[in-house]
């Protein structure tokens, strides 16, 4: 089945469009490229025209209202690089644009199993001459630094001149948006121009960051077919132009292809070199070459990743646009991350959440090892910065992750759902442990899991305390952001419980194996592992008699019940239209967090009580927030809720595509995505990775005729098959390997 | 007694200059004046030349770092309005300023009875010429828009010219100070000159507000003994100078009388006009009779106010100046109230807090009727800004008291310390039931005083839930700002439940009487007011068994205690040097918070409960806030702890005139002054206001031979004297009244 997203272009509609430079970004976790128009949009009318790297950013002042110790005056924020996706075109001097002429036909496509975009229509200017433009843009995968945009324009019913204006701008800016909270409120210029330059027809522009004295250089050079009748270059403070003349009979087309290299300081000591060898390479080889590469690296990533879906075609198409964005945002090495809207816009600044380990690892720790583990590699980069947002947050030992951030240190403004958000913690052990537990790769605990894992459990040592005999974690945040600052909040507990657990059992496993070095490092001592052990023991998981469910927090279940029946639609996401403080009073959660923690760590209660938690906790759910229908999803699947289980799903699945949140104009939802992934895997699939091997217990959805996926466990690549006749497993590549299906233990051959 | 403080004046010691700046600011209520140097200090010394408009504000941003609904985006801010005070004096042509020639002798005074302030000094210049200076300035009790500086010269050893040049000057600033939290962080201009002209000898400057449009003028005008050889006048584009040279001989002294006029469009409707009309009023009479009548002013304060210890001089000084200060700074008309720091400076931003109703209405209700009824009317006149803030909190009634404010909108940036203390609302209604208590004025109830005590107890049914058949509230902030959005807050429970009570009982009197216009103003129920007296009833006061003590909210006793014993000296006071969810995860108080409630609602509670809590919290809290002393002070002289007493009313008694929190620069601590007067009358004096009558429990501390005060009760003055041979109480003027010693009944006659 192909790998295909398409939509009709065609008559200007400037909120469709804005909302397409999302949907049809290009990306490749290195670089992500706007899905902008080339020729852009009136003035007056709204587009975020970006590219973006990952993990470059500047420093920007965050203003506190008032001062107090230890809150976060400075953020990081991803920066706007530069802009090379201009260019103008002219038909006998008539500007193809929305705004002059007429779109007869077109459509905008991505193609995921080449790898590009393509914008393609039949223009007819207002004179009448019609020309057939096709935009086929493509950021490599094999070559991370090159961007290019191949621009077609065949001259349909006249004789005449083409001209290309192609612009290389480095003045560029962030988005801003005062009345939005979740994008920036006030315009800013990052970059400061060092230098504009043209060599042997490549331009160069290498531009510094303000505050965080980043560099970045790109590079910008074309090829032209056929040769222009004229030529001309400026080069001016910021930027460098170039216009060519073809002349056309009608039938015949110009091609403009644009190739462009972008190379930053975080990777490179010297990124204007980098740039240059980046460029000869990608001229040598040429577009035909790079296309080739492009689909050969998808071949195997579908090859990997395959998720098919027999019975729903929407569905099916909407699943597979999730992973190929989930591949699209996700840094490929380990100085950068996955950011909440990847690299297709400028929502929550390109900072890094606790979305990376809950939603979005679950799909690579399965499909692709490498890429899981450069994820953890990144957290282990950015262990030390943990170290010292846990200082400010007066802790004397241990380690804590910044609840959101590029470079390692916290940029969370409110921390009552920022900071306070300690169970990233648990979560970012939990992903190095589903890693080990996946691939087995324990020198990769040795050199860097552990050390994550056994800093993390000592700060829940210090942030908790021992009371009546149990142990105790006060004041923080769960995942529920309706509710801030409480006392043991059970996803939290359950969570640092097993971030205890494994310290101890990583601790014992690189003792036995003679590769404890990371203790060594950290001078992590016996009796402190043994007080570890004993935390676990005594971790305190709230549960109420009389309703038989997990209490949210200590005073969750005595608080007033928000009446979400008999609240009005235009009232949500309650975020925007009530005061935190009159949320926290209430029973409402903005989306999974018990029940979250029902999924992760469903060995910690019975059936019975996640059952009643899970029915207790949906009606007081918004799912303001887009982590939470996928986890519904997922444990209905694990109660047996068939048609719930679907109906969740089905929210996950269609976010961005269907523009669902109205929001996708500043990004994909990449948490949401991992979860559409998780809630057929681990949902329909019911896969799990325990400590005592791989569990499935996969279900056929109704409506569904059948569906496949596979997954890789300890080196072997395993594929499930699940249709009306039951789930049939089979052995891609490697070693025939055992798992658990619906409880029994089965070697796949 | 004469009620005086002085210091010495002599060599330039900026930062002493900077702390007298507030010490002997002068201020009437209405405005406040900085005791700076009318020289001025010189360039890169630090100072706070103010002149403060009680209730005359500009609106300034106030950024979030995360926008959140119902944020405050937007603060009052008290303006510098003008300068007025500089006066530069030259002696042969040589400048008579500290750093230029030297001070042989000086005295700064504040003669509490003459209400001035007087700098006396013996200059001599670099070439030896001598001068006696002597500064007296006044604020005017009598003419509230009127400040005056009487400068005088006399010319000790040479015959020769004195020149003065003064200046009326428009354009000034706020103090800003970007590293302390408790000051403006930024400079802002906030007002613009509109007009600058002179007439009839008189120099007006009419300025506006950037923001709140509000308009101030001020004018200036001077008289001159002997008639001066030459004058001349600068009008510039934001200010006026004049400069007067006048010839002496040995002996004889040159009188600079510069009259300034404030006035304010918050109060006048032409200020310009308003400014004119006192001026000539002011001039007309001229000094002396202001002086009189200032005299006059203050003898009847004194006489009303009178609280002599005989037995410890310092301690009794400190007192007095306490009490001096709080008339200083209370608005005398409803148009203002009382700030954090008076007029005396710009720490916190000129706001009023509930130190107000809670710490200086205790010595206004039993000294001056009349201005405790401004206070209440001040509040009676925000009660519809409280009512919007009610609703921006998500409350469908009722109305909630801005944290702080000057005109009744809420300024607090960090709602879980701010907008989150709800108590606010219990403690105006405290304060108006107090006054109603001490007074018998059931008219003032039925016009203002009800509706305030209706509609906040008509937010605690809002606000509260009824859970296992109690009444209970939830995420509120109590006093102590350690311990944040917390559930069942002791001091804020029972400090709802008697709002609540009041309402009830109010509503009964004022249907009673005839006179219950308030309920039908805002279609209070009946059955409304019924169920105010259930909640009454269930409301939830927490108890903890095994320690026989209120716990301050929930989960306060199941925290981590701090080991305050261990705790760094230098790391107080803690906010400055811990992260507020550290600070939140601990058992450790800013200041009292049950204790309070333990003085305030004692009646809620066994003495031997109360004895406990005091024991327990007193272990646990730092006092870095200035309203805690004086709390313990009064909790301890009921417990019979009288050394405890005595010890912490002595701190609360030396705060600002030994600068114990180092901050007194930036203003004085009003709620800290009426603290030291409560510590005295109601803590070793017993006073107790209730429903049931006015209560007396003296008894002498240790080491004084006696004291006496004297309060109004019932329109009947009574003058209390404590000494060993026990407590005499006279009646000093109006009818016999009854009240209560040592718990009996007695009338005073």
């Amino acid at each position: 089945m192909a790998h295909l997203y398409q939509v009709s272009y065609g008559k200007p509609d400037y909120e469709q469009l804005l909302l397409q430079e999302t949907i049809f970004h290009n990306a490749n976790g290195y670089i992500g490229v706007r899905g902008c128009l080339e020729e852009g949009v009136p003035a007056g009318k709204d587009t975020i025209r970006g590219s973006y790297i990952n993990g470059f950013y500047d420093f920007a002042p965050m203003n506190q209202a008032e001062k107090l110790y230890g809150l976060t005056e400075e953020k990081q924020t991803m920066v706007n690089v530069a802009d090379t996706q201009t260019i103008y075109v002219s038909i006998d001097g008539e500007r193809c644009a929305l705004e002059e002429g007429e779109i007869l036909e077109g459509a905008r496509t991505l193609d995921m199993d080449g790898g590009f975009t393509l914008r393609s229509f039949l223009y007819q200017t207002q004179k009448g001459r019609q020309v057939r433009v096709a935009v086929k843009r493509m950021t490599s995968f094999a070559l991370q630094p090159l961007f290019t945009i191949e621009y077609r324009v065949e001259a349909v019913n006249f004789d005449g001149e083409i001209e290309f204006l192609s612009v290389h701008q480095g003045r560029v800016e962030n988005y801003c948006n005062p009345n939005d909270p979740r994008v920036a409120g006030e315009r800013m210029i990052h970059l400061q121009q060092e230098e504009v330059h043209c060599e042997n027809g490549t331009s160069y522009i290498t531009s510094s960051a303000t505050h965080s004295r980043l560099r970045v250089c790109t590079a910008v050079a074309h090829r032209l077919s056929p040769e222009p009748v004229h030529e001309r270059e400026w080069v001016e403070e910021t930027a460098v132009k170039r216009s060519y003349r073809v002349s056309l009979k009608a039938g015949q087309t110009a091609i403009l292809e644009k190739y462009t290299i972008f190379a930053d300081s975080v990777r490179s000591r010297d990124c204007r070199q980098a740039a240059e060898q980046a460029m000869q390479q990608a001229l040598a080889q040429g577009l035909a070459h790079w296309y080739q590469e492009q689909r050969e690296y998808l071949r195997q990533f579908w090859e990997n990743s395959a998720l098919e879906i027999v019975g729903d075609d929407a569905l099916a198409s909407a699943v597979n646009y999730n992973l190929y964005q989930l591949l699209q945002s996700v840094s490929k090495d380990a100085y950068g991350n996955i950011a909440a809207k990847g690299l297709s816009g400028e929502g929550y600044e390109g900072h890094y959440f606790w979305d990376t380990e809950m939603y979005i690892q679950p799909f690579f720790v399965l499909t692709n090892p490498q890429i899981s583990k450069n994820l953890i590699a990144y957290r282990y980069e950015t262990l030390q910065a943990a170290r010292e947002h846990a200082r400010i947050l007066g802790h004397k030992k241990g380690a804590l992750y910044p609840w959101r951030t590029i470079m390692g240190r916290e940029c969370s403004g409110y921390f009552p759902s920022g900071s306070a958000q300690y169970h990233i913690n648990g979560d970012i052990a939990y992903a190095a442990v589903a890693y080990y537990l996946a691939t087995g790769d324990l020198d990769f605990m040795a050199q860097k899991g552990a050390e994550i894992v056994y800093e993390t459990a000592r700060l829940w040592m210090d942030a908790g305390n021992e009371t009546n005999g149990t142990f105790q974690i006060h004041t923080v945040t769960g995942p529920d952001e309706y509710t801030c600052l409480v006392n043991n909040n059970y996803f939290t507990n359950v969570n640092a419980q097993y971030n205890l657990h494994w310290a101890v059992r990583l601790y014992q496993l690189l003792e036995a194996a003679g590769k404890n070095q990371a203790a060594a490092r950290i001078k992590l001592t016996e009796a402190e592992v043994q007080s570890f052990a004993e935390a676990e023991q005594k971790m305190y998981l709230p549960y109420d008699e009389a309703l038989g469910i997990n209490p949210q927090d200590d005073s969750f279940l005595s608080k007033k019940r928000w009446d979400l029946a008999h609240t009005p639609k235009e009232n949500f996401p309650l975020l925007l239209h009530y005061h935190p403080m009159y949320l926290y009073r209430h029973q409402v959660c903005k989306q999974a967090d018990t029940v979250l923690a029902h999924f992760i760590f469903e060995d910690a209660q019975r059936m019975e009580t996640i059952r009643n938690s899970f029915l207790y906790y949906e009606k007081i759910t918004t799912h303001d927030s887009s982590l939470s229908t996928c986890i519904y999803s997922i444990v209905a699947s694990r109660l047996g809720m068939k048609e719930k289980a679907y109906a969740y799903f089905g929210d996950s699945a269609k976010l961005d595509l269907f523009n669902t949140h109205k929001n996708t104009k500043d990004g994909i939802h990449t948490a949401n995505m991992g979860g559409t992934y998780m809630a057929i895997v681990y949902g329909f699939g019911g896969l799990r990775l325990k400590e005592r091997g791989l569990h499935l217990a996969p279900y056929l959805p109704d409506g569904w005729e059948s569906y496949r996926f596979r997954f890789l466990y300890r080196g072997s690549q395993i594929e499930a098959v699940v249709d009306a006749s039951g789930t049939s497993l089979s052995l891609k590549k490697g070693e025939p390997v055992e798992v658990f299906l619906h409880g029994d233990a089965c070697v796949v051959k």
